[in-house]
C-alpha cells in the first residue's frame, strides 16, 4: 500500500486485537506512533467497521480516554483441523471465538478430493446455521503431516496418500473467495495454545509435543511459531532414541521414537503382551474385540495392570529422554504435552516430567512447567482459526477494507467497505 | 519517545543501515511508511549526521533517485569476545566493521575485576590509536557461561568463578558513558555469523555449534537469536549421548556429550591413548611437553595415526548423533561449526556430516548445509560488535541524537547533536 493514510494502520489494529479495551493514550504508548497519526488510523478503522468503542475508561482528570476494541462480528473466519482419522471444523469471530463447530470421522487417506470436499460442505453447512452471517474472511486448515507454509501444499506426508504436492490454498480460495493458510497439525496445535493458553501467551517460547499414533512437536520462539526453513522443525518421530531396538520404522530406519514410543508401537507392544499372557486385562480386551489400541494399553494400566504400566513407562522415559535433550536446547518455558497418550492418565507424564527435571541443565528447568493440554483437541480448530487471523491483517490486505482500498483481488468486499456496520 | 516525528524513525534508519546505498524509493517500499514520511525521517538522519548521500541511481526517466547510506564513521561500538583463555577486543564502525583490534592471552576464572578492568584498558588503549576518534556510542561483550541477557549477568557459570551475578553493564556503562550488552560466547559468534556470513543471513534459520573445551550451541530463528526463556537456549553439552560412559562429567551427571565429545574429553582420551601405548605419535607428543591438548590430538589425526583418528571419529558420531536431533527438530539451513576441534581438519567434519544426513529427517537434510564457519574466532569480535548495533537503534535512544532528542540520559552527546558532521 502506497499512501501516507496507511502507516502504521496494522500496528495499530493489532494492538487492539490483541489488547481488548485499550485506551488510545495506551495505545499511543504501544505502537510507538504520535498521537494524531493514531487517532487519524483509529478513525479509518471505525469508518470500516473494523474497530469499535468500548466505554470510557477512568479519567486521570481530564476528558476520561474511549476503550477500544475490535468489531468482531465484522467478519468470519473458518477453521478445519485435519487429523488422520477425525476432523473439526469450525465458524469464528475476528477475534478468533468459535460461534459454530461440527466434528466427524475422517479418513485423511482417502486423498484431499474427498476430504476437501466434505470440509466445504461442513464449512458451508455453518454457515447456513448462522443468522445472516457477516463475510467469509479467511480460512486457516491443519493437516497431519508436513506442509509447505509459503505455497500451503502438503510435502511427502507419510500418512496422506495423494496428498503431495496438492494445492489445498487453491482449492479453497477458490471455492470461498478468500485467503487461505495451510500447516501441520502439530504446528497448529502450538499456535492454539499460543493464542488461547494464558501461560503459553505469558512465555512466548514454547514447546506443544503430541504423542498420538506418531510423535511429534511445535516449536514457538519469541512468540511466533518456528516453522524452519523447510517446514519441517518438530519432525521428532524419528530421532533415534538411546535403546538399541529391533523395531524397523515405517521411515526405514530403526529405533526411531515414534516406532517404540508412539501409540501404533504401544498397540502393537500391548498385543504381544496378550498374546503371550504378559497381561490378562490386555488379552481380555483383545479376546473382546480381536485388536488392541494404545487407548487399551492406557486404559490397562489405569486399571492397575503393572504389565501395561511398565510399557507406558518405558514410552514415557524414550519420550522424556528425547524431550530432555529439546529442553536443554531450546529453552522453552512451557512444555505442552498432547495427544490421546498423553490425555490418558497420569502415567506417561508422570515419568516424562522426571526424565526431564533429571537430564535436562539445571538453568533450563529452573523456571519450567511440563503440563497436559488444557485444551486438548481443541487447541487443534483455535489454531487454524488464528492461523488466519495472524496473517489475515497486512497492509495490502487491510487497503482492499478501506475507503481509498483498490478494487483489485477482493471486489465483493471492496465495494461496500461500510458493510459491516451492524 | 512522544512525538510524530519520529513514526517509523528507526524502521528508516534500519532500512538503510542493512541495506547500504538503498533509494529513497526502495527505502518507502521496504519500510512500508508514505514517501512524504520517510523524505523527511531521511532529512532528520541527515541533520543529525547518521545518514548520507551516497551518489545517484540510474534514472528510469524522471528524476535520478538518490542513493542512501549510513554514516558510518558518525561513532565507534566497542566489542570484548572473553573466552576462558583468551579474548579479543576492537572497536568497530557503525556498520560494523573493526577498525582496529588487540588479542591476547586471559584466565577468566582470574575474575571479572581483573579481566573486565583489563578489556577497559585495552579499549582505552584501542581509542587511543585513532585520530580523532567520534564517540562510543556501545559496548558488547561475549562471555564463556551463561547470560541473563535482560541484566546482562552471568548466571552460575561453571568456568567463570567470581562472575556470577556479577553487574558486567553497570561496570563497563560506569566506564564508557554508553549502553552495554552482554551474551554468551555461543550466542555471540552465532550472531557474528549471522551478520557477516551471507549465507546465514540468507537463510534465517541457524544453528552454529561450537566444539572446543566445551560444546554449545547457538540457535537464530527468524534472524534473530533465540535465547530461550532462561538465556541458556543452545547448552547442549550435557545432553545424554547415546553411548553408556563411566566417566563423570563435571555437572555430576555421566554420558554427558562434553565429557566424551568435547575438547577436554580427547585431551584425557589422548592422553590414555600415549600412556597405555596405543599412538606413539601422542606418547611423543606427551614426552615431548608432559601434557597433553585436543590439539595434540587432531595434529596427530592429521600425521595419519589410526588411534587419534578413532578417538575425532567416535566424537565426530557423538557429536553428529545429537546433532541429527537437533535438526530433525530445528530444521536449520545451515549448521556452521566453531571450535578448535573442528577447525584442525576435516576429520571431525567428515564424520558429523555423515552422522546426520544419515539420521536427521530427509526433508530436514534436503537443503541443509553443514560447514565449518569461514570467519572463524573473528565471528566472535563481530558478534560483539552487531550485538550492539543490533539493540542500539531504538526510537528512545535515537531520540537523544535528533534535534528534538530531551538531554536527559546522554547529555554529552545531546549536547552536540551536530558533532559527527565529518
Amino acid at each position: 500500500m502506497s499512501g501516507d493514510r496507511s502507516d502504521g494502520l496494522v500496528a495499530v489494529l493489532d494492538a487492539i486485537r490483541t489488547s481488548p479495551g485499550i485506551t488510545q493514550p495506551r495505545l499511543v504508548q504501544r505502537v510507538g506512533l504520535g498521537r494524531t497519526v493514531v487517532a487519524q488510523r483509529v478513525a479509518h478503522l471505525e469508518a470500516a467497521g473494523l474497530v469499535a468503542q468500548d466505554g470510557l475508561a477512568p479519567s486521570n482528570g481530564g476528558r476520561a480516554p474511549r476503550r477500544l476494541r475490535l468489531r468482531r462480528a465484522a467478519g468470519l473466519v473458518a477453521g478445519a483441523d485435519i487429523g488422520a482419522t477425525g476432523m473439526a471444523v469450525g465458524l469464528a469471530d475476528l477475534s478468533g471465538h468459535v460461534l459454530v463447530e461440527t466434528h466427524e470421522p475422517v479418513d485423511v487417506a482417502d486423498g484431499p478430493d474427498g476430504v476437501l470436499g466434505r470440509v466445504e460442505e461442513l464449512v458451508e453447512g455453518l454457515l447456513a446455521r448462522l443468522t445472516d452471517p457477516p463475510p467469509l474472511w479467511g480460512v486457516g486448515v491443519g493437516v497431519p503431516g508436513p506442509v509447505e507454509f509459503a505455497t500451503s501444499r502438503p510435502v511427502a506426508p507419510p500418512i496422506m496418500p495423494g496428498w503431495d504436492g496438492y494445492p489445498v490454498r487453491e482449492r479453497l480460495a477458490g471455492r470461498f473467495a478468500a485467503p487461505v493458510w495451510v500447516d501441520n497439525d502439530v504446528n497448529v496445535l502450538a499456535l492454539g495454545e499460543l493464542r488461547t493458553n494464558p501461560a503459553a501467551a505469558a512465555t512466548g517460547d514454547l514447546l506443544y509435543v503430541k504423542i498420538g499414533t506418531g510423535i511429534g512437536a511445535g516449536l514457538v520462539s519469541g512468540g511466533r511459531l518456528h516453522r524452519g526453513v523447510n517446514g519441517c522443525a518438530g519432525d521428532i518421530g524419528h530421532v533415534a532414541v538411546a535403546e538399541a531396538d529391533t523395531v524397523i520404522c515405517r521411515c526405514g530406519n530403526v529405533g526411531c521414537l515414534e516406532a517404540v514410543a508412539g501409540g501404533a508401537a504401544l498397540a502393537r507392544d500391548g498385543r504381544q503382551l496378550a498374546e503371550r499372557g504378559g497381561s490378562p486385562v490386555l488379552a481380555e480386551a483383545l479376546a473382546a474385540r480381536g485388536d488392541l489400541t494404545a487407548a487399551d494399553v492406557t486404559a490397562a494400566a489405569e486399571r492397575g495392570d503393572p504389565a501395561a504400566r511398565a510399557l507406558l513407562a518405558r514410552a514415557g522415559r524414550l519420550v522424556g529422554g528425547t524431550l530432555a535433550t529439546l529442553v536443554s536446547f531450546y529453552n522453552p518455558g512451557l512444555v505442552v504435552l498432547g495427544g490421546g497418550v498423553v490425555h490418558a492418565g497420569d502415567h506417561v507424564l508422570a515419568v516424562i516430567r522426571e526424565s526431564v527435571y533429571r537430564r535436562s541443565l539445571p538453568l533450563a528447568t529452573r523456571t519450567l512447567r511440563i503440563e497436559p493440554s488444557a485444551l486438548g483437541a481443541a487447541a487443534g480448530l483455535a489454531g487454524a482459526v488464528h492461523l488466519v487471523l495472524d496473517n489475515l491483517f497486512t497492509p495490502d490486505r487491510l487497503a482492499l477494507w478501506l475507503p481509498w482500498g483498490s478494487p483489485s483481488g477482493h471486489p465483493e468486499i471492496v465495494d461496500t467497505p461500510d458493510r459491516p456496520s451492524a
